[in-house]
C-alpha cells in the first residue's frame, strides 16, 4: 500500500486560519514537507509549528538561482529539476507507504509551489488536496476592505506586468488585487494613479502576521514592501 | 460596553473547512446571525450546525422580491430597506453588549452578503472579519486543478455577463472563474468554446458539499445548473 499525498494550505499567517481538516491532515500525517529558500526557514513551517510534534519532516531547499536569469533556459532546467527531484524525494515516502502533508503557505493550488508537486504526483498516488485561506483573503479581511459584489469583475495581476498593461487592466475591471509587489511598487503605484483609482487602493503588508500593517497606498510614504506585500484596489461601486 | 460584531466566513460547505479561528468566534458568540431566503434553510447555517449548541439565533430573511425587475428602483429600495432593518437587528444585539457572529458562505468579504452589514455597522462597533475558504478555492481544490502559477492573470467573471464580454475576456486572461452559473451555462458554454478553452474547463457543482460533483465542462450532457455550480478555466500554460 502507497500513502497518501496532501497538498495543504497553511493561510496567508496567522496560525488560527488554518482549516480543522488542514490541522488534522498536518496533525496524522507521516511526513510533513515543505519547500524553503536554501539556509533559510519555512515560513509555511513556521505558521503550523505547533502541529509538528515528531512527524518527520521533508525540507525541499531551492537551489540558489539568483545568479542566473529567469528568462535563460538555464533557470528553467534547473529549477524543473529541482522540481523533479523533489517529486521524488516525496515519493520515496509514498512508495514507503508513509502520508505526505506538503505545506503551502495560503491556498496550494493559488500561484503554490505545490502545484509543482501536484502536476508530478497526483496521477501517480492517492491524492487530496486541503485548500487554504489565500493571503488576498486575509488581507481584505485585515483591512476590513469589502473588495467585490454583486456582477462585479475581479482581477487578480502579478506586479510584473508592464505599466501600460497594469493600468488598462486596472481600467478594465470592478475590484483587483496587485501581488508580487517588492521591487514593483513605484510601477504599481504610478498604474493605479493613471487609473485614477490610488484613493481607494489598500497597500496591506504581511497580513494577518504577527507583525502586519496596512494603510492606504496614498499614505504610504515610501516604495519599500518585502516579498509578503499584496495591494487592494475595492470594486462594489452600486452599494444598494 | 458594547458588543463586537464578527463577519464569520463558513467555507464552500465541508464543514471541516472552516477555520479554527471560526470556529472559535461562532462557539463563543452570544448571538448567531444568518441570511436566509424566507422560507427556506440557512445554507450557512446548516454548515456550522454542529457549532450551535444555544446561542440566541437571529434569521435575517430577504424579502421575497422574485416578482420585482432586479434593475428597478422598487427592487433596490426594497433590498436597501431590507439591509438597514437587518443592520439595525444586528446593532440591538450590540449595543446590548452581546457579541454577534454573522455567518457568511465561503469569504465574507468576496461577493457576500456580510458585505451589506459591514458598510453599515463597522464604523460603529469594534469589528473583526474573519476569512473563509472562497467557493473558487474549494472548488479547484475538489477538482485538483492547478488554477494559476507565477506571472499569471486571474480573472474573476459573473456568468450574467454578455457572450462577447465574456469571450473578450476570457481571450485576455490566463486563468479564469465563472460564478453565477445557473440558467446561464448554455450562454457561458458558447463564449468558453468560442475562445478555444472548452477541453480545459471544468465544471463543479456543490463544491465540497456531500452531494457535490466535478467534470470537465465539454463531458457535461446538459445544460442545468444548480446555484452552487462555478466553472474553472486553468492557467498556467508555461509549466517549469
Ligand atoms: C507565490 S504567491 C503565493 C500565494 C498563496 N499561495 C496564496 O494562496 O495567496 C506569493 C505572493 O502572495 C502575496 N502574499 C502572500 N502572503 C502574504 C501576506 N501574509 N500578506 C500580504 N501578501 C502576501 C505576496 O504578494 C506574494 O508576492
Ligand atoms: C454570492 S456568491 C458567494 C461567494 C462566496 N462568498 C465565496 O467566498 O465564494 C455565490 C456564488 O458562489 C458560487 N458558489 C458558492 N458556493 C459554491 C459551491 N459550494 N460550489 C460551487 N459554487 C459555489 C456560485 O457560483 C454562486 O453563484
Amino acid at each position: 500500500m502507497t500513502g497518501k499525498l496532501f497538498g495543504v494550505g497553511t493561510g496567508p499567517g496567522d496560525p488560527e486560519l488554518l482549516t480543522l481538516k488542514a490541522a488534522k491532515a498536518i496533525s496524522t500525517a507521516d511526513v510533513v514537507a515543505y519547500f524553503a529558500k536554501q539556509g533559510n526557514a519555512s515560513n509555511a513551517r513556521a505558521i503550523v509549528a505547533e502541529l509538528i510534534t515528531g512527524q518527520i519532516e521533508e525540507q525541499l531547499g531551492y537551489p540558489v538561482t539568483t545568479e542566473i536569469d529567469r528568462r535563460h533556459e538555464d533557470y528553467k532546467s534547473a529549477t524543473s529539476g529541482f522540481y523533479a527531484e523533489a517529486a521524488e524525494r516525496v515519493a520515496a515516502h509514498l512508495d514507503a507507504g508513509r502520508n505526505v502533508a506538503v505545506l503551502s503557505e495560503g491556498d496550494p493550488l493559488f500561484y503554490g509551489s505545490y502545484m509543482h508537486l501536484h502536476v508530478r504526483l497526483a496521477h501517480r498516488y492517492p491524492t487530496e488536496v486541503i485548500p487554504g485561506i489565500t493571503a488576498m483573503s486575509g488581507c481584505w479581511s485585515t483591512a476590513g476592505l469589502p473588495l467585490v459584489q454583486g456582477d462585479d469583475i475581479l482581477s487578480v495581476l502579478p506586479g510584473t506586468l508592464d505599466e501600460v498593461d497594469l493600468r488598462s487592466r486596472l481600467d478594465n475591471t470592478d475590484g483587483a488585487v496587485i501581488m508580487k509587489v517588492g521591487r514593483n511598487l513605484p510601477k504599481i503605484r504610478r498604474a493605479i494613479e493613471a487609473a485614477g483609482r490610488l484613493d481607494d487602493a489598500v497597500y496591506v503588508e504581511r497580513g494577518t502576521m504577527a507583525n502586519g500593517l496596512s494603510m492606504r497606498l496614498a499614505d504610504k510614504p515610501d516604495d519599500v514592501a518585502p516579498y509578503f506585500a499584496l495591494i487592494l484596489v475595492p470594486g462594489w461601486s452600486n452599494r444598494p
